[in-house]
């Protein structure tokens, strides 16, 4: 398989040519770009031309260049051409020169995903050619559950480079749930201090407690990290806060916001958790100070608000909330929701900053003209959203990767299945049987991993590989055209992930020590995805 | 605190001078020294002024340069000289240029120490000064067990960076034993197929069965990367391939090393597995295989055979064994235990490899001239190696950095304890009781980490800083003077590794989500760690 054909995700035109192109150290590099492309490349070019403790063999003839510019095209488009004596990336902006940038990864040895390997005995070179590329897609996503199970920045930062490798550029961080509270509050630090760790888990509502103390959390440091981090890989971090309902966590650090009475505790079950807090000015306060400390760290252009599965059951028979909600002029607790999402949208609006919900946020009317829509209960609430708002494809199926790879005995436990890597390559973000105008509204789609049942980045490597590489094709290329063909060029690929240490799940099962044996991790009932979906569409009407 | 009095651990001589010597891209470096050094200083350079997605304020009044040299001086020796005009690096070989460069990256701005992040309004700076230091000891270690609990490629590179920011330069991976074999094998498959994983594990010989199959292993790849990788960070790799003990995974491999007859599996509880393999030519060939595998993929200029635990009563009563005792003169097996391991010497020898082994191996004469000892039962066992050979220091007490870190009652989950801080930081590698001979054979020292009970990254965090801080503080300084004075700086340091991400143990005792509980993971019984040290000195004569 020639270089040019082994590129994942496949772009839109790649041809090879003749002769190689040598990478040195000494390369001179012209840089029509950004500030973000100027500290991209460098950072690339220092990454890639790391030393090596022996010495890299330089064997060109005549003088090399590097050229890049970033303003030459329409957003995430590149054009790469490689010469013997010349590389040269051509992109509409930071974001199409980090596309570039990783084609031009995947053209080299695969060892150069390591981070310290002797280059081969030619050196660091990539085959002469052309690539033309585009993305099908302004969003390709991958969302990560750090509530349920908690992981590290270095875990984090490592995800970036693993996603940057499939072209992918957003990462959505779910920070804030009723298991946990994961982000560093400085002018509410209870947040982090009691919201960011429960004294046991149960495994499920019949599990048995596990009598082990787990949390932590990210400082607004950490945040500003991973973000910055991310930028220079042409991924942008989309941090959420997910109100009213998944707040436990938030009610046990602020008891206050609740329902007054109630106990207060962030939760140990790995199952959601019932109750909300109060839709109130005071609570939108509380709420402005942790967004305006979020939004200052990342420098997100988006902030999630999340808006799914609460009960608010409680709010009409609350004086204080039905004081707010007659205020509001709302008589259901479900205006009252979109009322209160709205208001919270406002104050990101005026802070340049776009709010993103869930599709039961889209149902109470909890959006702006410009909100964009993450629906996860299937093709109904997507379809719909897609009539008036524009949409992130996030179905349970096929973009749940939480979910079984197949229907095999020894699959690890998780939620159900199979969700397998033919579901996601058949997945069709704009389906033909929508209307133009709602197809138009599908800015793309990302996979989501909950990590109820993820303890360890080894078993989000396994969930998340190599179904994600499908995705990137999906995101980018538009579709997997052929299956047998993607394949083939999915096991060479692998390689790379090899290379990178990617604990993935081979193409023919998982490893051993990947499966779910017969204790705890035991995998659930096999085929109940159908059930699943079933399930789904008859609450997508539900707000 | 001013930055050359918070450094750690302490230089022999600091001493600050007035101004500021500005870090800039585009700086000129002298450099005189081997390859090695010339890829580490372009490996660090390239790290630190890795390009951040803001502009890098340089504000330099006239022009500077970095000059380094490897030659000047005793080998781990450096002198470093800050002026506004000049950073100046005068090593005796690489590691020294590894510890100044270090220094150099203490006496920057904490931030310098996150993988991306704005410079401090001022830019990269570091206040000038001059520090002339040299290593007490040559041998600064850390021992991790990646077998009962495995650890990828990642978190043992970030180790690798955890060490070299205090300036260890021995990073000892224990790479088989009883429950599991933990690098890949090209002549012998079996080993990383069969060898390197475990349908469940016991927790403990009372504990239950978790039903879990758990594994992995490094390809001959991983661990080239690794020792690469150290390399530039001035730290050696130390591979252990355990024998003829701790070997259930290799005899589950390879069951015709073992027992005949005898069922073959690797071990699925945490304790030692009791029998082992027979010393016979067959089996040095079967490790000839192994280990040149080895040394190509590392380039280890040291071997550890381990050679402790060893049960051998079953070798006399085995024809085929008792046949090879007769060829080689033994009529004992701890005999046969030392002819075995002075056999596989011999082999690294020629080989250009110093082989190690822990002390019951010095014991059975399993030793050649040079080799080095780890003694691992107290004094008794240290002192008599120290009598004959070259000694790393790395007694149970207080270098095993698996046990408690106090006797708080929430801190209980490890195999008893305490061994605190201010227990390191009073640890003599080199008691005045012994000989002045036997006080010269002390090469340095290590901390041991056994993963028994340590089934994340988080946790080993947890258990090795800050006390691999007050180690490395002896190992490099001699020793911790002051203990309030190291407690300040320490608290100083800690916001270093905040800015890497290190789940330290704060010096207050455990955050929430590091304390035992009440589940599987509480276990120890306080105070534990007197029992031990006198059971450790009443068989410390045992072969």
């Amino acid at each position: 398989m020639d270089a040019y054909a082994a590129l994942l995700p496949r772009p839109v035109k790649a041809r090879p040519t003749s002769g190689f192109f040598q990478l040195t150290p000494d390369i001179p590099v012209t840089l029509s770009g950004s500030g973000t492309t100027h500290a991209m490349v460098g950072s690339f070019l220092a990454e890639l031309l790391r030393p090596y403790d022996n010495a890299i063999p330089v064997n060109t003839t005549g003088s090399t260049e590097v050229v890049i510019t970033d303003s030459e095209g329409d957003p995430g488009t590149y054009t790469l051409r490689v010469t013997p004596e010349r590389l040269e990336i051509r992109a509409g902006d930071s974001e199409g020169v980090a596309g570039a940038l990783t084609t031009v990864r995947q053209l080299l040895p695969d060892s150069i995903w390591r981070r310290a390997a002797a280059p081969p005995a030619e050196g660091w070179r990539a085959p002469c050619g052309v690539v033309e590329d585009r993305p099908a897609y302004g969003w390709r996503g991958a969302m990560l559950d750090v509530v349920r199970h908690f992981f590290p920045k270095r875990t984090v930062l490592r995800y970036v480079d693993l996603l940057a490798a499939h072209r992918f550029n957003r990462l959505h961080l779910h920070l804030t749930d009723d298991q946990g509270w994961r982000v560093q509050s400085l002018r509410h630090p209870e947040l982090h201090t009691t919201g960011s760790w429960r004294p046991s888990t149960r495994l499920g509502p019949d599990g048995p407690d596990d009598g082990t103390p787990y949390g932590g959390y990210y400082t607004l440091d950490d945040l500003a990290e991973i973000a910055s981090y991310a930028r220079l890989r042409g991924i942008t971090v989309v941090p959420e806060i997910n109100v009213p309902g998944h707040t436990s966590a938030l009610r046990a650090a602020a008891p206050g916001l609740g329902r007054p009475g109630e106990p207060q505790a962030v939760l140990d079950t790995v199952w959601a958790g019932g109750t909300s807090i109060a839709p109130t000015a005071a609570t939108e306060d509380y709420l402005h100070d942790v967004l305006e400390e979020i939004i200052e760290a990342t420098g997100a252009p988006y902030v999630h608000l999340g808006g799914d599965e609460c009960s608010m059951d409680w709010w009409s028979e609350d004086p204080e909330v039905a004081a707010a909600m007659a205020a509001a002029g709302c008589t259901e607790p479900q205006q009252m929701h979109g009322h209160f999402l709205r208001s919270l949208g406002r104050f990101l609006a005026e802070r340049g900053v776009r709010m993103i919900v869930w599709d039961e946020g889209h149902l109470t009317g909890g959006v702006l003209d410009d909100s964009i829509v993450m629906a996860w209960r299937g093709e109904e609430a997507s379809a719909r959203a897609a009539a008036t708002h524009d949409l992130v494809r996030s179905p349970l199926f096929p973009t749940y990767f939480n979910f079984d790879q197949s229907d095999l005995e020894e699959e690890r436990r998780s939620e159900g299945g199979p969700i397998t890597l033919e579901d996601v390559a058949a997945f069709t973000p704009a389906p033909d049987s929508w209307s133009p105008e709602q197809r138009d509204r599908v800015i793309g789609g990302q996979f989501q991993i909950w990590t109820e049942w993820v303890p360890s980045e080894r078993h989000l490597d396994y969930l998340a590989f190599p179904r994600a590489c499908a995705l990137a094709e999906v995101l980018w290329s538009g579709a997997v055209d052929d299956m047998a063909e993607f394949r083939a060029r999915l096991g060479r690929h692998l390689r790379r992930l090899d290379a990178m240490g990617v604990d993935y799940r081979p193409l023919d099962g998982p490893l051993p020590w990947q499966s779910g044996g017969t204790g705890v991790w035991r995998r659930s009932s096999p085929g109940r995805i159908k059930e699943t979906r079933a399930w789904l569409e008859s609450i997508s009407g539900r707000p």
